[in-house]
C-alpha cells in the first residue's frame, strides 16, 4: 500500500489524482500547511525538501511530481496513463510535466514563497504584482500549442492531465483571466467531470474543512 | 541524427554529455545568447520558449533537460545510463533531475534572470544577494544524502550525473563555497576526468572562442 502526503491546494493533488486513476491502493496523508508541518522533525525524516507530495513505497520514499507521475503510469500499466511503450511519446510526456513543474509552477510561487529567492517586503510585492503577467504568459505557451485536447497528449488521457488541472485551479487566484485560455478553461472542465477527480477533490476538501 | 540545440554555460551542457556518453550520431549548434538568438524568429520556431536545450529527433522536437536525459537514455539502452527496467530506481533518477531542473537551476537563475519573476532593479538585486545562500542550501540537500557516490545513483553512471556537473559548474560563479560540499567536488572532479566530458567541454569551449 502506497501513503501519499499531501496538502490541501498543493501541487500534490496531481499525484493523488493520478494514484486514484490508476486504482492503486493508497492512503492520502494530509499535512498541515498553517501549523507548517511540512517543516516538522518528523516530516523533514521523510522528505528532507519539506515539501509535498510524497509518496511513501515498499521500496522507499518518491518525491518530485514529474517523478511521481511517471513511476504511477510505468507501475500501473493496465490504466495507460502513460505512452509507456515509446520513448518519444513518454519523452513529450515527460517535457510537459517537466515545464508545469519547473516553469509554470515556478512562476506562481512567486506570489506567496518570494522569500526562497529574496529577503525584501518590497522584492516580495514586485514578485506578486509580476505573476499575473508570467503565468499567464507560461500558460499561453500551452494554450497555444502544448495541448493537444482533447488532453494534453490527444486522445490519450495521461498523467499531463492531472497535472495541468492541478495547476489550472490556481489560475484565478494568480489573476489571470480564463477567457483567454479557452482550450485551458475547457481541459479543465472535462477534467473537473471524471469520477476520479471528484473522489479526491472530494476527500481533500471534507479533511481540510 | 540529431541536432542539439545549447549554449555555452547553460544547463544544455548536460544533454550534450548525454548525448557523448550514449554514442548518439548527433551535431550539437550553438546559440548565441548574447546576441539573443534564443528569442529570434527562427529560434522560437523551434522551441516557443525561446531556451535550451531542444533536441531536434526524426520525429519531432524534445524540449527539457529532465525529458531529454532520460530519451536518451531509453533510446540507447546499451550505453546504461538510466536503471530502464527498475520503475522505482527510474523514479529515483528523474527525481533528482526534477529536483536539479526545478529547485536548483530555479535558485540559480535569480542571479541573472529576476526579469522573469520582478521587474524593478532593488528586487533583481535582492534576489542576486540571496543566490549564494539558496543555491548552498539547495545543494547542501544534495551533499547530505542525494549523491550516494561515487555517482548520484551509486555505482552506476547515469544521466543524473551530467545534469549535477553542469550545475556544479555554476556553484562558484554563485559564489558557493565548494569546500563546504566536498562530496559534490569530488563528483565534479570525477566527471571531468571522462572522455566524453572533456570532448564536449572542449568543443563548446572552441566554438565559443
Amino acid at each position: 500500500m502506497y501513503k501519499l502526503y499531501y496538502a490541501p491546494g498543493t501541487c500534490a493533488l496531481a499525484s493523488h489524482i493520478a494514484l486514484e486513476e490508476a486504482g492503486a491502493d493508497y492512503k492520502a496523508e494530509r499535512l498541515d500547511f498553517k501549523a507548517n508541518q511540512q517543516q516538522s522533525k518528523e516530516y523533514l525524516a521523510i522528505n528532507p525538501k519539506g515539501r509535498v507530495p510524497a509518496l511513501v513505497t515498499d521500496r522507499g520514499i518518491l518525491t518530485e511530481n514529474p517523478a511521481i507521475l511517471a513511476y504511477i503510469a510505468q507501475t500501473f500499466p493496465k490504466a495507460k496513463l502513460a505512452p509507456l511503450d515509446d520513448p518519444f511519446a513518454f519523452a513529450q510526456m515527460q517535457s510537459f510535466n517537466s515545464y508545469l513543474c519547473a516553469t509554470v509552477h515556478v512562476a506562481h510561487a512567486h506570489k506567496g514563497r518570494g522569500a526562497r529567492w529574496a529577503s525584501e517586503e518590497s522584492s516580495f510585492a514586485d514578485m506578486k504584482r509580476m505573476v499575473p503577467k508570467s503565468v499567464s504568459a507560461a500558460v499561453g505557451l500551452i494554450e497555444k500549442g502544448m495541448l493537444k485536447g482533447p488532453w494534453v497528449m490527444g486522445e490519450q488521457y495521461t498523467v499531463c492531465d492531472p497535472y495541468l488541472y492541478t495547476i489550472a485551479l490556481w489560475l484565478e487566484g494568480d489573476s489571470v483571466d480564463l477567457k483567454t485560455l479557452p482550450r485551458v478553461a475547457d481541459h479543465m472542465k472535462r477534467m473537473s467531470e471524471r469520477p476520479a477527480v471528484q473522489k479526491v477533490i472530494g476527500e481533500q476538501q471534507a479533511k481540510a474543512a
